[in-house]
């Protein structure tokens, strides 16, 4: 997204990564809007999204979940090196395929969306975990393929505590403190 | 590539479509030059190093030729709507997949590699077309797979006729002619 007046901003990952159904295109989506409020340049790449585009090819195979996730963090990190902010929401499921990227980008935020299974699959509004538990969708992290746990994320966020605003606050904060934000002055 | 104090520019995506060994990634790297050198923020895309990391699972089928345009395509678009000049050097030999990244990007430049195959297979500095003759490249275009030419490219440049500094001047003045680069002083 391309706002009229572009900030300068430093050039950051920041990647939700967390169970199906935690929350993580919701916060990058109302992430981005704040980003646009204050003109700061910035993409989303959503794992889903991308799905019919960069990755229409891929499927849920171990192989195939490495592969979205490291063909997302090419992009973030040519993004990321020309000073925009690129805004991953992702399940990237492996902590091996997240430290490369971590190690790959530098300027990178990991940000575990750490809504609990059981809340994620009370909600399912997109009915993924009850198909996934009715065998219709094999390979669903969280039901028969893991997810491992980031073990020191830049910031956790559990939307079965906070609200929507408060976490997107604190990511905000965290930019900040980073500086790749200046303080919002709002 | 970040230059030091990036200069204000248009977002377009410069695709050096043509043969193997008719000069794309020399072009792409020399007119990278320059735009370091002008300050204006850009990202080469070649077509043969993304199959290290992009495009990694693709071969050379029709399908993954165009699913490797796509890809590129794909990341040129990103890069195009945030001001940053994306540099293509990739076959790209069906008409109909760069007619689809046109009406897509639509800041977007077409340019010819028309250096005729004949002299690309006389200079072949890397081999390829030899080995393609003697059936070791299989799929390799020029020999036994099509080429598409351009019908109305925004440029055509013959690297058996003008050399390269004159072909990359030409492009500037491309990019200076359509405006997406302010004149250069110099």
């Amino acid at each position: 997204m391309l706002p009229e007046v572009p900030m300068p901003a430093r050039g950051v990952t920041v990647w939700f990564t967390g169970l199906p159904g935690s929350g993580k295109s919701t916060l990058a989506r109302r992430l981005a809007a704040r980003l646009t409020a204050r003109g700061v340049r910035h993409e989303v790449l959503d794992g889903d999204a991308v799905r019919t585009s960069l990755s229409r090819d891929l499927g849920f195979s171990r192989q195939d979940r490495d592969s979205n996730v490291a063909r997302i963090g090419f992009v973030c990190g040519l993004l990321t090196r020309n000073d925009i902010v690129a805004v991953a929401a992702a399940v990237a499921p492996y902590a091996r395929a997240r430290d490369a990227l971590k190690r790959e980008i530098r300027d990178f935020l990991e940000i575990h969306v750490a809504t609990p299974a059981e809340a994620c699959e009370a909600l399912d509004p997109t009915g993924r975990w009850a198909a996934a538990r009715r065998g219709e969708l094999p390979s669903f992290t969280g039901v028969d393929d893991p997810y491992e746990e980031p073990l020191a994320p830049d910031l956790r966020l559990d939307l079965s505590v906070i609200d929507l605003e408060e976490a997107v606050r604190k990511v905000e904060a965290l930019l900040e403190d980073r500086g790749y934000l200046p303080h919002d002055p709002g």
